[in-house]
């Protein structure tokens, strides 16, 4: 089925998975009230987001937060592994390629690479870092289907570049610049630099 | 002043500044060109965004490197340091006490708190882990500035009330909750779940 899921209720999928994930075992369903206040939404919108799924609750009752949680990681794709690359070992790549929360949601830190001698070859927060040269043999031979880019900005578009011509059609960008990818690639952008500093523009200015 | 920088302007300031950071240092000027390659938008939204900061390039030359640096520092209020105060030490909450990014662009880790036992009164990645309960202390004896939320998302909803309660303004958010704030708080969402969850939505999806 070629889904038709709107692109703001994709991105509620994972707050919703998140929050059945953190009930405690013993709740066995789970109101679009309680979903709702989490996400920011109203109820209604929660019980249309969730209708794509074909997920509907059950008046007075709710939803069964086990089968609610597996048909969102189907929806999301979560019911497999995603290997990762990480370009960029400094600080940013070094503590993604040691961060725990990738394997627990399911995501393998396949590689870790960079371009300073002083780097390659060394271990980093449990990553061996290897050349960027290699990237693209790296990517084909352990099928890595999500490329993180933690580079200066000035790298990441060719980087991103060689990412979708090695066959990597995901990214999650972490510089601080904005790419341009061809159609068929996504790209998503996370910035704590850029947020952080946004904080501090309204500290200031207060 | 009371500043009027629209708000896209102003999450534009990080990125113009770290590219001219991340220019070699014999590098003097920089065309708005340069710049609008970057961060995504056209050279006039460029010449546009910096003349709020009365920063007005030179034709032919372009802007000062080292001047423009300056400004933008100065306008998103970076000419001095920030204390953050760190709730919730699990892998992403002690990822980030432990990350060098935070030093590096002037934010020093005040605290590190968390609920849980077996992990208060240990040392995480540097940190030195205090109760949740010492939360409101920690804030106003070391003068934090912004609190960075690394909890579930069914706790970051209180910890931000008793951020405010607090004295913090400014709030960084990495549970995938939406926060609603009173007016006069600032707060910034970054989720790595969600958005490496939105890539296998679409990766699923093709």
């Amino acid at each position: 089925m070629k889904t038709t899921i709107p692109a703001a209720t994709i991105s509620r999928l994972p707050v919703y998975l998140r929050c059945l994930d953190d009930l405690p075992r013993s709740v066995a369903t789970c109101s679009s009230d309680q979903l709702a206040a989490i996400a920011g939404v109203n109820s209604a919108q929660v019980r249309k987001d969730l209708s794509y799924l074909g997920s509907y609750g059950v008046r007075g009752v709710g939803y069964h937060v086990g089968d609610l949680s597996s048909q969102i990681k189907k929806a999301l794709g979560l019911t497999r592994g995603y290997r990762v690359v990480i370009i960029g070992a400094g600080n940013l790549g070094s503590a993604l390629a040691g961060y725990g929360g990738f394997e627990a949601w399911g995501f393998e830190v396949a590689g870790l690479v960079d371009i300073d001698p002083a780097k390659v070859g060394t271990v980093l927060n449990g990553a061996a870092v290897e050349h960027l040269d290699d990237l693209e043999r790296i990517c084909r031979e352990r099928a890595v289907a999500i490329g993180i880019i933690a580079t200066p900005a000035g790298a990441a578009q060719e980087v991103a570049d060689r990412l979708v011509e090695a066959g990597v059609s995901a990214i999650l960008n972490f510089a601080p610049a904005v790419l341009n990818a061809r159609p068929g690639v996504d790209v998503r952008r996370v910035d704590l630099s850029t947020e952080l500093q946004i904080l501090t523009f309204h500290l200031q200015n207060r």
